[in-house]
């Protein structure tokens, strides 16, 4: 397919924006939460008053999943983006009901697999911004390129 | 409120077992799928037939998400499990449709938190296994643990 990147098209200090934002909902929050993080902060507002987070915040599971998103329609891997391992995820601030994510990843690192030598891994940096651009999460993630030579 | 975990009451080498296990449907791993991981292999049986993981296959984040939930109802922190980072984090096996999770967490860890001087951090392993006794994910996260002494 088109436009499609192979681990030959990735370079250290390469960099992908995201086209557009992802705006969180309190009802993305509370539904995630029932789901996959049942606390009564990721559930219902005035139950967040009372807590760490004073108030109704995103699980970090939510603002993960959202970045996965972001992440799969900014950089296109030949093949899909198949994750390799995170280094490194932190949550530097609380993520609320309106808020806009955006994100921007840099390549740290590309190199050969040995383990499927079809492949290469590409390490990469994403900084997750809010609205205001204060940084919501940061991350070390490495993935799977398929190697143009192999095709 | 009654057993629920304070900074004092971990220790290194502590084991936490879920109990029960998560059953992971296609009809899950489909939702999950479009809303925070459009990959056809997250979303399609027969797209995934050919694709890197030969079949559907959740995404790595519903894997994690389902993990939050097993470990929110394992360890019962006071006031909620606040994550404080995660280390390191590995999918070493493909999560299929019909497969039932569990996790076994493992304190590595324990110390006072400089920022924050009522909350200790917690630094824990936890292994997800599936129904035949196979790793699917390993990770290393920190969570932070309110002090009794701070009551």
């Amino acid at each position: 397919m088109a436009n499609e990147l192979y681990f030959e098209d990735f370079y250290i200090g390469q960099k992908f924006i995201s086209v557009g934002g992802a705006k969180v909902t309190a009802e993305e929050i509370k539904e995630f939460g029932q789901k996959y993080d049942p606390q009564p902060f990721h559930l219902d507002e005035a139950a967040g008053e009372g807590s760490f987070f004073k108030g109704l915040a995103a699980s970090g599971w939510l603002t993960a999943a959202i970045v996965m998103r972001l992440r799969v329609q900014t950089i296109k891997v030949s093949g899909g983006m198949i994750g390799a391992g995170v280094e490194e995820l932190r949550w530097s601030q609380a993520v609320r009901p309106g808020d806009t994510l955006r994100i921007e990843s840099e390549v740290l690192g590309v190199r050969h697999s040995a383990s499927r030598p079809e492949f290469g891994i590409i390490r990469t940096r994403t900084l997750t911004f809010n609205q205001r651009d204060e940084i919501v999460m940061r991350g070390t993630v490495n993935f799977l390129a398929p190697l143009k030579a192999a095709k």
